[in-house]
């Protein structure tokens, strides 16, 4: 083995924020790209349907780039593949589920027939130039997510992808701690670790315990509906409350598109085991009675088109919510849609309906390894170097504390950022420079061409809108043969504002009439001015600062 | 006493929302007003600076308002005012500390001068017409809370206002809870209490308890110079950092328009002491040794232009942080504000300082009561009607879970809203018919000038922008002289964009010159005809509808 080989690791996402995570690692001729995930759209992005890494750097890297390789099919790690699989058709290696799921995006952008797509299980090693790519199974809010220990000409870099540590799992198998352990135990390099759940202490609950939990509502609602709302790739979830169900004598009917088409896909896979006769057509429901029915949703988000939220406000097709039902809504608000979650728990409880959510019982638990785990999964992998992964910088400073807790030397610590190369060899790790990062948004059918001046101008039309003025000048004798006229949108309600629509158009036909009555008309004066002038008027009057825009027809 | 007048209750905010707290109350020829707040704009109102109550109403019984009361001196509960005194001057009773942050507001707006204010104390009663409103001290995160019991011709209405019980209060006395039994043992006719924590089970905090963080956390930091956030209005808070300041020989800093005024008002109110030789100025900050110094700032929730957000952000003209700083955020996010309080955080643990904030230490206690503190109220007004008030539904319908608890039967539990009128009487309660309801906003120095078509348009214009297609067309010909030109704001980048803004300019002219080669030239249908076929073929192209105006100029 060649020992003194340098790797390069160059993070495209991840860090120092949540989603969108993707990393490159690098070793002579060969590279590989560990997940590559989208992140929703911040407040201050508005329209955008969702965010990319920049792949800008992989452009340079093309003819080196042996594959990518996947932990788990959760949006932040496969949802800008489509994009990345456009200008990089390179084979995909991940576990059943996750390109199950995968599957069904690439189908939706028409590239799924042209992708190379490879199954791995747990244990599995795929060799991709000088890297060997090592599947470790982990535990996490799905099924079938991996780790993935790298074993390079440099050593071991162990990358946990996300995860947590339950030792009552539904699949059957706690994470993979043995093999975590061996590798420690021969020699990691350095390991990257998931650092979610970082500020909190202790250890997060087993899946299985949300199954007691709806032991407990089902025979608490023993005489009602119960209508049930998760995230559609939580499989194991899902399958706790068909179980529940099943023992309660009860049906199962699934609304909401995105939890038919992963329940579609879980089943075909074989991750999930449905009792016979148990799930139902959602236009059967009403053919029995109501405390023999369980409907699953999605919208546990409060997402505005989902099918819980449409039930909420009175607007789902087939489901009305009825002062027998007993909503459950089993998940947290991711942070930002806390009112949205609020909102669909109002309405809910208006109809007379009983709502169980976060706050009041022990409806949902984390995908996340908390503090203790984070600790276990350091103490068992020893690594040389320790790289925390997966969240805002409050949470990456908080995961290096619990590192040097174990003992890993401070200088053996590293927090990176998305951009920064990395070079690690069996006896260093440094900063050596940095790549072209950062985000790309999608909105619509457009991938990148919305950039920092549209959002600007987008946010500047939203908070006071824009006033146009426009008039037409006859080129040869510089007099203005129309207009000016003033339009406004999204700036004031203009019937009841008409004084000052006119004030804008006698500010702007003054303006006009000094421009033209000299020699020489310049546009840009004209432009400028109206602008100015206009503007300053507006903010005297109003406090508010529409965007203004001069138009001058030349005729 | 009259015994069979009717008295009619009508909120007009603070049921089913947060904030913009308000209610009338009627009977006879005499009207009072109960708190006039503002509340804080959704995502969904772009630009908008504040919410107030729609008083439509108060103009059909201008004549009968007698005066306006208030519990305390939060902008839910005060910010309306300067709104509401503009157009009914009647006088207004409130505490000292309540009128002494009210006349800052009221002078802001100019009316300062022209404006009836009548200090009151705890333990005081004010004849209004036939109601006489007695004041009741309570506990809440500002000082000079009070309760209001409204003395009737139909009974004792009992308002608690914002409160919690908090027997160790900073400024001497508990909630009166005496005075509430006692009330109670002579009857309360209808009791509206807060409801804001009702779905937290147990007690809240006691101030004092914060006080003990602040010594822990100042030994803990005693090497360090300590930064402390906090909400401007706490007075108590704001004393006991200012104690424990003293009590280690630390000088005091103030940071922050709204620390530094409402920390002046206290001070000249009498509502805090300050030991000697503790102030100093922000300036002369540098001139003491880094563990001699305590800045108390604004910008506990990450407020975008707020003095711990430019420190954090270094953008702040006096204050650096550094590594040798500990910073103390004594405040829970307002929901809405998780993101933006996270980014402050991000970037001063970045500058290496100690950051504590929420989710670690005891650094923040709720003003608010929760539920077992609700239920000791709700046992000793013993009232005969109850009405839970301040919260959105899922509050209130915990409060009312509540009060069935303490033995209330559900028929005398009203769950109201704004706009609803409810008649009460010796004998009865029961909903009559609404008014006029609702949000009105304020915008720069509009008030109401913006409503739904112009929040539409807002909302329309930032997620996908505008395009405006302008042409000028000879009236007498009927022939296109000029355009039709393309314009874009918010849409995309248009420099990289060349085509797709061709093809827009292209269709148009084809319309154009479709429409005008005909004998009759509807500008109608020329318009509506651009509209949708350049919507149409941007859908299809970008999968965005941005919005589209075509404008015709006629020369």
């Amino acid at each position: 083995m060649r020992r003194t080989e340098k790797i390069r690791w160059i993070p495209l996402g991840g860090l120092n924020e949540i989603g969108k995570n993707m990393n490159v690692f690098e070793c002579g001729n060969d590279a590989i790209i560990l997940d590559c995930g989208m992140a929703f759209p911040d407040d201050d992005m508005p329209g955008i349907d969702c965010v990319i890494p920049d792949i800008t750097y992989l452009h340079k890297i093309a003819e080196k780039i042996r594959g990518i390789v996947l932990t788990h099919g959760h949006e932040d790690h496969i949802g800008a593949l489509p994009y990345v699989l456009k200008e990089f058709n390179v084979p995909v290696y991940g576990t059943r589920l996750t390109l199950g799921i995968l599957k069904n995006k690439l189908k939706e952008h028409g590239i799924l027939s042209a992708s190379k797509l490879v199954n791995v299980e747990a244990g599995d090693t795929v060799k991709l130039g000088c890297f060997t790519a090592e599947f470790i199974h982990t535990n996490h809010s799905i099924a079938d997510a991996v780790a993935i220990a790298l074993h390079t000409p440099a050593g071991v870099i162990l990358h946990t992808g996300d995860f947590k540590i339950d030792p009552t799992p539904i699949d059957g198998d706690m994470i993979d701690l043995a093999r975590i352990g061996e590798l420690g135990n021969k020699g990691v390099l350095a390991l990257m670790s998931d650092s979610t759940n970082a500020d909190r202490p202790g250890f997060t609950m087993s899946e299985r315990s949300i199954g007691k939990t709806f032991e407990n509502l089902f025979d608490k609602g023993a005489n009602k509906r119960i209508i049930i709302a998760t995230f559609a790739s939580n499989v194991h979830r899902v399958q706790q409350i068909i179980n529940s169900a099943h023992t309660h004598g009860r049906k199962v009917a699934v609304t909401g598109r995105s939890m038919v088409n992963v329940l579609n896909a879980a089943i075909e896979l074989g991750y999930m085991s449905i009792p016979k006769n148990t799930l139902i057509d959602l236009d059967e429901v009403d053919r029995y009675p109501k405390d023999k029915i369980v409907i699953i949703t999605t919208g546990s988000q409060g997402e505005s088109m989902s099918a819980l939220t449409r039930m909420a406000f009175s607007i789902h097709k087939k489901i009305n919510i009825e002062p027998t039902d007993m909503v459950i809504i089993s998940a947290s608000p991711i942070p930002g849609n806390e009112k949205t979650v609020s909102n669909v728990v109002n309405e809910l409880l208006k109809h007379g309906a009983e709502v169980v959510y976060e706050r009041q019982d022990n409806v949902h638990v984390s995908g996340h390894a908390c503090q203790q785990e984070q600790r276990i999964i350091l103490a068992l992998a020893k690594p040389k170097y320790f790289i925390p992964v997966h969240g805002e910088y409050r949470h990456l400073s908080r995961h290096k504390e619990l590192a040097l807790q174990t003992g890993i030397p401070s200088k053996n610590v590293f927090i990176s950022d998305i951009g920064r190369v990395m070079e690690l060899s069996s006896r260093s790790a440094k900063f050596v420079g940095t790549v072209p990062s950062g985000r790309v948004l999608v909105d619509g059918l457009g991938v990148g061409d919305v950039g920092n001046i549209v959002l600007r101008d987008r946010k500047h039309l939203s908070e006071d809108g824009i006033i146009i003025i426009v008039l037409s000048i006859e080129k040869s004798s510089s007099t203005c043969v129309s207009g000016p006229d003033v339009i406004s949108r999204g700036f004031v309600y203009v019937r009841e504002s008409e004084d000052l629509m006119e004030s804008i158009r006698s500010i702007s036909a003054d303006i006009v009439e000094q421009c033209t009555s000299g020699t020489s008309l310049n546009w840009t004066t004209l432009k400028t001015r109206i602008k100015n002038d206009v503007g300053g008027f507006l903010y005297s009057k109003t406090k508010r600062r529409p965007m203004i825009l001069p138009i001058i027809m030349e005729v």
